[in-house]
């Protein structure tokens, strides 16, 4: 096998995958991280504490040996339920019996990968900076504080065969290839941010919500989510305008805050008694689609968020990137480590991918805050469900083929799932739909699909 | 009058005009230049050498006071000539009589703002790298090279009132703005580069080609044009796919150039004595549609190309600066220099427009480079010219909006032009049009613009 010298450029979720993938290769791998190490210094935050693993993660996950690991840090949420201004709930499953996505910690998984890609021989640096990336030459220039006095940066050059990027949205690998000729780029905010909120557990680490689901309190033009953590509490994330009624720039005094929570999500509030604490002191963060195009410049490569991050509306920005380095490595297997071959291969298949599901998180931003509180929206789902039911390989509904499927890119399922909107689109038009939808001739829905 | 002191980056074409305008409200005005004085150095190049200036630009130099300056150095373009492989021409008039474009020197008119605009007391400085953008301070780092040493870089600290960043399509002050949350930027390439070619003088200065026209060699997939020069030279640009068939790619030895011009521009060659130097020697230029928002945080401001680099396809990346510095300038008379009003008024009034010509500018390559030599498309312009003949002010051609009109908004041609082109869809269809278009009802066709 190869002494191939690999650097990745971060240690998180992606980076650390990889890691893993590459020193089972027996490539020599380097991974600089600019935090500290989370295993001594404790998980900085910045980023979301939990996340929602899918299958297209867990395929990665389990090709690397990690299923059982992975299965004992996180809780099966099986369906989505729905919390209205009445407090009434609503249920949904996400698919057929035994499909589910899983809440995990995002810190408690990296440091999983971190732990195995170190066992395999992955040397981690921390606290290093990348102050320069040539791309030509290959080398890395790597900053790192002086311990006597921080403000002292000492950089050292390092040669490598190859270089990763995996340096999440606001990648300094990305910061080289921006400045190369003809680099496409694209950074798109919504106007929405988002604020994360805890509700803490019950008695003995007691639930105080249903455990096995997501939670939803869609409100139109905004929401509120809450998944599972393993110690019986929630963590909360509202998804709500920057400005215009009701923003966050309007919610200005405690009193503004509590009145719009006990109206809007009346059932919650009773579960956050640090409500206006959590909500003063946590960040207001905003959320950006990154694009970009060529991935790779000579022996560098961009690959996860640094390549193309996502709003988190359906779940997939660490799946999409786990996708990447399961697709990489299946790439390497089948060319023999031939990276001049590979390179542009992964590039070009996985660029229309990431589109897609780019979009794909974007749209469903409106599904989650908006549709899921609709009786139409709720009934198109049921007869999907019936459809896949019957035919279920030819009709499965657009959020299975994204998030229980591990083989289909992201790409097919989004032109599969245009069309199945077009024909739903069409069904729901039938005078009465709501009270004769079992009599629907399914038989023939699923044959538009052609 | 306010004693102001703004900082201006960029003595280009829309920094040194907007020098102009601020020293006439008696502003302090500071214009900081990368590059060396080109009026002492010569111009560097880097740029294209001649553009097409039009009303909107007009208007700005007018109201400067530089009509004449600018009359004496310009040559006015009547209309397109098409070249085909053949070398037969097509003549097609831009406008009425009296409407006409004008191919200007870069260099000349730059030389001729600058000097302006030192006569009204703006400071410009030369050579000067701009290090470090304080968006909270409005302040800048200003490099400037040892003359001992080149490689040592002497940086100084400004504070301003405002800071303009006018320094182009990769502007430094930009990417202060990129450093800030919720900024919105793309950065978009054509599949097209460009090479200049040359077509020198006749004897005595005499014009090889008709004077005053665009020549245009459409060639469907790519093209050539040539605008005039005072001395009788005409400046050629290639525009042609960077890869693929043909492609610059593909065209890698000499007798494969020659072959490639010889087939495809059989005029032009002629007149090319110097063809294939030019082509050695001249680099492969790349395209870019740069598109960003906000404009401004706190006191700092982007301008023209910084803000909207656009194509050449319309010729109105120069005049959509200029409109940018009139607009502005109009604006701050009406709020008496305010510019806590004027800042975001400004940014939010001119961003749709941007927007409106930089896809013009997209949509313009298509019709140059293909549509200009087919005849259903040179008919429809001439019953275009027909209505606006007969309706003067209900019908105006998109062409003509954008170009002989300096006071209707991009964004508003932009949509009128789609309604036209909605119209004339239908009216196309027709049957025996090429015969009957002189028996149309125009008064109805007018009609239905609202």
């Amino acid at each position: 096998m190869s002494e191939k010298k690999v650097a990745i450029v971060g240690a998180g979720l992606v980076g650390s995958l990889l890691a893993i993938y590459f020193s089972k290769r027996s490539y020599q791998v380097s991974v600089f991280e600019r935090r500290g190490d989370m295993r001594a210094v404790g998980y900085e935050g910045g980023r979301s504490i939990n996340l929602a693993l899918s299958n297209r993660g867990i395929r990665a996950l389990k090709e690397v040996g990690l299923a059982e690991e992975i299965k004992s840090i996180a809780i099966p949420m099986h369906g989505r339920v729905m919390h209205d201004r009445e407090s009434k709930l609503t249920y949904q499953p996400y698919g057929k019996e035994g499909e589910f996505i899983n809440s995990v910690s995002r810190s408690a998984l990296n440091v999983v990968l971190m732990n195995k890609a170190e066992g395999l021989g992955s040397q981690f640096y921390f606290d290093r900076r990348i102050t320069h990336v040539d791309l030509v030459k290959t080398t890395l220039e790597v900053g790192s504080q002086s311990s006597v006095d921080s403000r002292q940066l000492t950089t050292e050059k390092k040669q490598f065969d190859l270089i990763i990027g995996a340096d999440g949205a606001f990648s300094a690998v990305r910061g080289a290839l921006m400045f190369t000729d003809r680099f496409d780029y694209s950074q798109d905010y919504t106007d929405h941010g988002y604020k994360e909120l805890h509700i803490p557990p019950g008695a003995a680490g007691s639930f105080k919500l249903e455990k096995n689901a997501l939670h939803i309190w869609p409100r139109e033009s905004f929401m509120m989510i809450a998944l599972p953590n393993p110690d019986g509490s929630f963590t909360c994330t509202l998804f709500f305008p920057f400005s215009g009624t009701p923003s966050f720039e309007q919610l200005k005094t405690d009193a503004e805050v509590s009145m719009f929570f006990e109206n809007t999500f009346p059932d919650a509030v009773e579960l956050m008694p640090a409500l206006l604490e959590d909500y003063n002191s946590n960040p207001t963060s905003s959320l950006v689609t990154i694009k970009c195009y060529p991935w790779v410049r000579n022996k560098t490569l961009l690959i996860g968020d640094a390549a193309h991050a996502l709003v988190p509306f359906y779940g997939q920005g660490m799946n999409a990137g786990f996708e990447d380095c399961r697709i990489l490595n299946e790439m390497l297997d089948k060319h023999n480590d031939d990276w001049l071959t590979v390179l542009p291969l992964f590039e070009q298949t996985r660029k229309k991918d990431a589109d897609a599901i780019a979009q794909l998180a974007l749209d469903n931003f409106i599904e989650m805050r908006d549709l899921v509180a609709d009786a139409d929206f709720l009934l198109r789902k049921k007869i999907e469900a019936r459809l896949h039911q019957l035919y279920p390989t030819q009709w499965i509904p657009l959020y299975s083929m994204v998030t229980f499927h591990d083989e289909m890119p992201y790409s097919m399922a989004y032109e599969t799932g245009q069309k199945q909107k077009k024909i739903m689109d069409e069904v729901m038009k039938i005078q009465g739909i709501e009270k004769n939808w079992e009599s629907l001739n399914f038989e023939e829905i699923t044959k538009k699909l052609k």
